[in-house]
């Protein structure tokens, strides 16, 4: 479950750009500042039901946009490969293996 | 208009994924490939109207998803870093300047 709202927050903030006003509110509560469902509904006035239909929804749509454009993944592969070069930092490279690197680096786009 | 195709081929690029298969088709025929509007309408047996009117929307949307998302501004962000940072590693930089490069690709994200 942890797991899960790590990977729906990250989805979040790449795609939130891309959903209704309510969708995004929702969300925020939901999985930014975890309110439970009980008190979403409570505070918009709705049934429990529709606000977990409405979220489970949205999920699925960040889930299709990353599907389509994969910008957490490729954002996970870019933060790997910059760790890898900061470590490799502290090991008086030669230029030609920070150039790899550099090169693996604009080859993700 | 030669700098509109070539800003056209790109967001094509990033966003093609959340386009329909006709809009794709149009596309790449108009964009990539070079065709008139003339030989999709007669490819397609429809009006060249028809084939106007759609490649001008399927623009619009590119241009709404790059609004959102910034996927081709930060890519261009991205190159001009790595490109910076290639022509620093030719002057034999400090481990510090390095990180300072390293650093502003990792905020990128």
């Amino acid at each position: 479950m942890l797991e899960k709202t790590t990977r729906m927050n990250y989805l979040y903030d790449f795609y939130q750009s891309l959903l209704t006003p309510k969708q995004r509110s929702y969300m925020a509560l939901y999985y930014l500042e975890d309110n439970s469902l009980g008190e979403i509904a409570e505070e918009y006035n709705i049934s429990r039901q529709a606000v977990y239909d409405n979220i489970k929804r949205t999920e699925q749509m960040l889930e299709q946009y990353e599907e389509k454009l994969l910008l957490f993944q490729k954002f996970q592969e870019r933060q790997e490969l910059i760790n890898q070069l900061k470590g490799t930092l502290l090991t008086n490279p030669s230029k030609e293996e920070l150039l790899t690197f550099i090169e693996s680096l604009e080859k993700l786009d």
